[in-house]
């Protein structure tokens, strides 16, 4: 494996010295080995927690086709003009088979990754239990310590995506197109209570007008339950040629400031630290789970009597649950 | 609380009973107890893990505007008609914070559900860890004990939303309308590997041929990934009038009888089976986790230290999960 001699040759001292001067590299290589589950990727991580730099989250959210890719683009070109640092994790619908990326994000990853204040890295979402949201926080994590000022996470979806950006993101960005659709603009409704800014990109379609007096209007009436200090921001784009891309900065900036006063930066912030440390007893339990079945096959033992409905899967779970503890306290090898 | 009152007033051996006999109503309380995560729900699914249908459990996924509801309704009426009973459970992009289903999903399911061999439920994507794909796993299960013949899930995306139909259908069906755009047209090479049928919906708009030729082309490009025996079937309709339906059926059943003969369709049974039965185990972990916390204040005890940088969620996960073990160990109370 490609892979494995590549950490073998970075051993954990080494990525993590790297990736507090910055290495891009270093950063590139610890991240493959927290999608790839590899234990020394905790130990570096461990070692960098206390460099991490004060990042902004962001979270970019949308449907396919609205434009994500290109508008976090020319946010990233306009935020390196001001000297910020700027991550982007792209988190892929890819194939839950094969795992792999498009080729147009590696397209967009050359070209982007040549600035030396860029990093950019796709994410795909491959199987297994929550796998994806716990490798995009490891990624966050690695940027923070990288000295991201900006760090970008592209989504679809709020609230219906495995990756909840709501939950992570210090400000949340929903992208929309003109005419989407009746379904889409009802869905708005839910997506009022997350977004920061609304973008309504392409603004070169027809509907513009009307898609942001739509938004308007569904502001006006969800005003209960929106945020009084900080109104959802809506800004037209065209991100194919970077119009109202200062626009965005701007509402992104103010809404930004207005969390930073109200102590809300802080608690989001708290929020985010304590998921991640929901996701790591989560992670290590299902670890040392794992261990136990590959030396006891206690799940493939029982499986047989739960299809054949002779035993049914919560009693079993409960009886497995308990095995196990009772397994890792006589082993006692953790 | 009105479902604290009702679930008082169905105890658990009623609903069970009742269950069994296929009573709606009782459905529809076990799954709002489900998705309350109402204990005495558990016990009640644990009493019927006997007396389950093998029912077909169809997914429906496709992005949002694609007519997936229409599409269902359709084909549940068809079905109807050849003495099937149907189950529709519509996973919904609700909003995270009220967890409201939508207006439109309400009409739908009061017009559905008068229909006396109809099921129909939206059930939202309220936070938490996991959650949804529990309580849809859930819900699957109790429309198994009410006798459903064919069960359909209706999710957004494939491998990018949180339920992750691929992983729980014996079919799945991937819905798509003429001219999505690039994007999508890229990301179906993913989907392509888990999709069994592809319809092309709205086949009344412009476009139609070219979407179909296209998929053709990607299919004829990714043959390698695909199953020989079975080759995706392409099937255009227009929903709303009921063009295709027919068709559509016929192309779902051909694939259902080529996994069946296979042994693919056992397979994925198991599959289903194993994943409920770690989903259960996780579910009960952190139950207990919970309580723990709710106890001790574990958690939040170790939070400012970590956020203050002065400890380390790696360390202070494994620490916690430790204490847990110990504190279970010396109640004893599970």
């Amino acid at each position: 494996m490609d892979r494995a001699t590549e950490t073998k040759k970075n051993n954990g001292m080494d990525l993590a010295t790297e990736l507090k001067k910055g290495n891009k590299r270093a950063a590139a290589r610890l991240i493959s080995m927290i999608e790839n589950q590899d234990r020394k990727a905790e130990e570096i991580l461990k070692d960098c927690w206390s460099h991490r730099t004060k990042s902004r989250i962001i979270g970019i959210t949308g449907p396919p086709g609205s434009g994500k890719s290109t508008l976090v683009d020319q946010l990233a070109k306009h935020l390196l003009k001001e000297k910020k640092k700027i991550g982007i994790i792209a988190v892929d619908p890819t194939s839950p088979i094969t795992g792999g990326a498009f080729l147009g994000d590696r397209v967009r990853m050359a070209e982007l990754n040549g600035e030396p204040d860029i990093f950019i890295r796709s994410m795909g979402t491959r199987g297994a239990l929550g796998g994806i949201s716990k490798s995009v926080s490891g990624a966050v994590r690695v940027l923070e310590v990288l000295g991201m000022d900006d760090i970008f996470i592209e989504t679809v979806g709020i609230g219906q995506s495995e990756v909840d950006v709501a939950g992570i993101a210090d400000i949340v960005v929903l992208v929309t197109v003109p005419g989407m659709g009746d379904d889409i603009q009802t869905e708005k409704a839910g997506i009022l209570e997350v977004a920061d800014v609304i973008v309504v990109n392409k603004a070169d379609h027809d509907g513009v007008r009307q898609a942001v007096q739509h938004l308007k209007a569904l502001i006006v009436q969800n005003a209960e339950k929106m945020s009084v200090e900080a109104p959802i921001g809506i800004v037209s784009t065209v991100a194919s040629s970077g119009f109202g891309i200062p626009e965005l900065i701007t509402a992104m900036e103010a809404h930004y400031l207005q969390k930073a006063d109200s102590g809300a930066a802080d608690q989001i912030r708290r929020d985010r630290i304590k998921q991640e440390l929901l996701a790591q007893i989560q992670l290590r339990f299902w670890k040392e789970f794992e261990e136990y079945d590959r030396r006891n096959s206690a799940v493939d033992q029982r499986l047989g009597a739960i299809v054949s409905a002779d035993a049914n899967p919560y009693s079993e779970a409960v009886e497995l649950l308990k095995e196990f503890m009772e397994w890792r306290r006589t082993e006692n090898n953790y």
